[in-house]
């Protein structure tokens, strides 16, 4: 009696274990019984569950399995595995089953998608990986991709798609819709048209919406953007990204050094890009390398080496400093209780205001042309905090250890900490830019070692002149 | 004998100034000429030169011009005065500018633009000017602003775009690109075309890529996404930004409770969501508010001096800690040399961790499913990467002060605040993440607090005992 009136409300939910949970993430049952099909060998199981996933939800249910069961999940798949999932993986989970995949099948898997998702996936392997499935490919399309591989790593010419739409500037907007209409071989998805004259050089772009507002009969040439947004094929990508936001792009022709289109770049990689270059601006800050959270341990470890050695010596070069007043501490020993409180709070101010430098120059909010303008905010900032904490810093350690002096030592090193604190925050990363080295990499090694070392001698230095102290 | 040729050769290049550098920025000479218009109140000149500029260019020449000068400058643009620029400028510029220009101008200049730009520049503005600007506006465009900014700030319904066009599955690819043709009044730019049922609610969707590979006969139900994408209107623009990232959307519909179409997203606002966000991550962990390099002095202070005060609380809480071993550094003054570098070695280890784990939070790269894995690598990095440290610094310290103990208490101290630090930078932010804190505005102090106090604790606390000193 009860089993038809549960299959007329909701027929699917008896005979089908829900994919999705109300976040949106797979649900556990479903990752079971995906888990149980692939232990069990059952491909018709594992294609009928997850066969019609969307390749973000595909990635993450290969993330979901044990990592032996991952290549054998593929396999099973067949070809109801979209190779576009691997774009949508953590590059370690991705690296680790290429490796323990055949090279023929990735090859065919390969050869389904558009040629910029096929470089993305072939550019993390080593070069033997690479050529062994390159070697699979068929001529045109091994060609297309060594091309792409061939450009600079984090071009537009590594990102780009090559397979677009051009048509000439004679055309009416009718002969375009009837082209596109035929022709069976389009990219998989497309938002602009591009206009090229006979030697394939850009002349002009469509966005889609024009080409359906128009009538049958306008000519191309006369509806077109006639200079059109475009990037050179060896244009760096945080260059192609800050085009994309500045004009609001969707997407935009690639170009060779003649203007020759050769490769059409879109708004989904940008997006990409802009995520990387954020976030490795923001490791970058906090002394991490490119480390993704799947990394193994020694990969992580070595990511992070660099810059606590790095540290450990701006942390010696302050032992020197602090050693010269081995006197002066000995003395008085209130010092060492308190100075510590001078560097770290030097060091806080130095790092906020690099922080918004960094953000700034890879903004290009910041340059050359606003730099004294923001110096002088900066120092402005500096002092009216510094004079802030200064107070109640000396107010506290003047009552703490019941010597006024004491107070005023500490509150003139902080003051003189936080300005150079906040000059060094923003002429670092300014220095660096104009060296041409990533102020988001060397510069908090460099804020920190000038608030430590100036933190140290300015408070102990200070303290000495006062009190007549012995070094 | 010389001019003609020039004129052959370039005879924009003698007419006009170059607008644009080779790195895409106004020149200074453009910058200039509109400058000279302005101060000559010569509307006809600045309309000539600056009439035909994109928006973002727009918004640059404004920052570019003294402040006093920018009012004066839109108003003699006149029509000419996209206000979709100052949606690409920085917030305190737009603000103050908007302060200068009479409502009755601003009204006009809001009733051309798309409603997602005009609830963007009006957002910022205080309740009293935002009234001023809407009573300005025909009764229509004001009802429909004042919805979007009913909606709670950084949702969807506060950034969607409510003009959009949708149409019934039962009409065919030749019915809907007609309708196109005729309709006048489209959005700007669109990508997408939405299907609603007669209540208005949304049944499909459709690229415009799709339309135009399609026949003419073709019914919009047989060929349109019949799952599509959609977020609710109170959905934070956050979740919003996850998505099209996740599914690499270029527009999605917007829909209310009862699933009718209400607004639609598209990717340039979310760009802008992403980097903000990003933004906000890497300026959180700095300790530094929602400031921009044009804030004011006062604004940036008061944005810095929160997180410099509970630094100031964590710095006398260190310094509470080293007060307690005041007789043992007074008997070994080497300690005092050598603390600061365990607790900054910790501290920068914590803060590597941390960043990783905030920004792997913030991707939902980390949560409770791979917690533990997470947790078990970042414990054996911070034993591998404190074991190399403690070796270092415990063979510097011991030949320094020609003392062997000192160096194993030095090393025993790095490896104990190593560990703590490791703990500390993941579990902090996944407690505050758990809690609902956003865990990139609080975690640092946290973080430091522990790796400070623990740092100066093991250190002082073992010289004590190993080297049995007073207290």
């Amino acid at each position: 009696m009860t089993e038809p009136e549960h299959r007329d409300e909701s027929p699917e939910m008896v005979a089908e274990i829900p994919v999705h949970d109300d976040a949106g993430w797979l649900t556990d049952a479903f990752i079971a019984a995906v888990h149980a099909a692939v232990e069990a060998g059952d491909s018709a199981e594992a294609r009928r569950l997850a066969g019609d996933l969307h390749e973000a939800d595909m990635a993450d249910l290969v993330d979901a399995l044990p990592e032996a069961d991952r290549p054998v999940f593929v396999q099973l798949m067949g070809d109801k595995f979209d190779y576009t999932a691997l774009t949508e993986m953590d590059e370690a989970v991705r690296v680790k089953l290429l490796e323990d995949l055949p090279a023929a099948d990735i090859a065919e898997g390969l050869g389904e998608l558009d040629s910029d998702d096929a470089v993305y996936i072939l550019e993390d392997l080593d070069e033997e990986d690479q050529a062994a499935i390159l070697d699979e490919l068929p001529l045109s399309e091994r060609v297309q991709l060594e091309r792409a591989l061939d450009y600079p790593e984090e071009s537009a010419g590594r990102r780009m798609q090559t397979d677009f739409i051009a048509v000439p500037p004679f055309w009416t907007v009718g002969q375009t819709i009837d082209y596109l209409r035929e022709d069976k071989d389009l990219p998989d998805t497309f938002y602009e048209v591009y206009v090229v004259d006979p030697g394939f050089r850009l002349v002009g772009s469509l966005a889609l919406d024009r080409i359906l507002r128009t009538q049958r009969a306008a000519k191309i040439s006369t509806i077109m953007e006639e200079d059109p947004h475009s990037v050179a094929v060896k244009a760096d990508q945080e260059e192609v990204a800050r085009l994309f936001e500045r004009y609001n792009l969707v997407s935009t022709a690639v170009v060779d050094d003649s203007n020759r289109l050769v490769g059409v770049l879109t708004i989904d990689d940008i997006v990409d890009v802009i995520q990387e270059e954020a976030a490795e601006d923001m490791k970058a800050l906090a002394g991490v390398g490119d480390e993704e959270i799947s990394d193994s341990v020694l990969t992580i470890a070595r990511s992070r080496i660099v810059w606590l050695l790095f540290n450990l010596g701006t942390g010696l070069l302050s032992a020197t400093v602090i050693s010269q007043f081995e006197g002066t501490i000995e003395a008085m020993v209130a010092l060492a209780v308190l100075m510590p409180i001078v560097a770290s709070l030097g060091g806080n101010a130095g790092t906020q205001t690099m922080t918004v430098a960094v953000r700034a120059i890879a903004t290009e909010e910041l340059d050359t042309r606003n730099i004294w303008r923001v110096l002088r905010r900066e120092v402005m900032v500096s002092f009216l905090n510094g004079s802030l904490l200064a107070c109640l810093i000396g107010a506290t350690a003047g009552l703490w250890f019941q010597n006024h002096g004491l107070g005023i030592v500490i509150a003139s090193a902080i003051i003189i900490n936080m300005f150079c604190a906040g000059l060094a925050g923003l002429m670092i990363p300014m220095t660096l830019h104009r060296f041409k080295v990533d102020p988001a990499i060397a510069s908090s090694v460099f804020v920190t070692m000038v608030t430590d070392v100036i933190g140290f001698f300015a408070f102990l230095g200070i303290a000495a002149l006062w009190f007549r102290l012995p070094l």
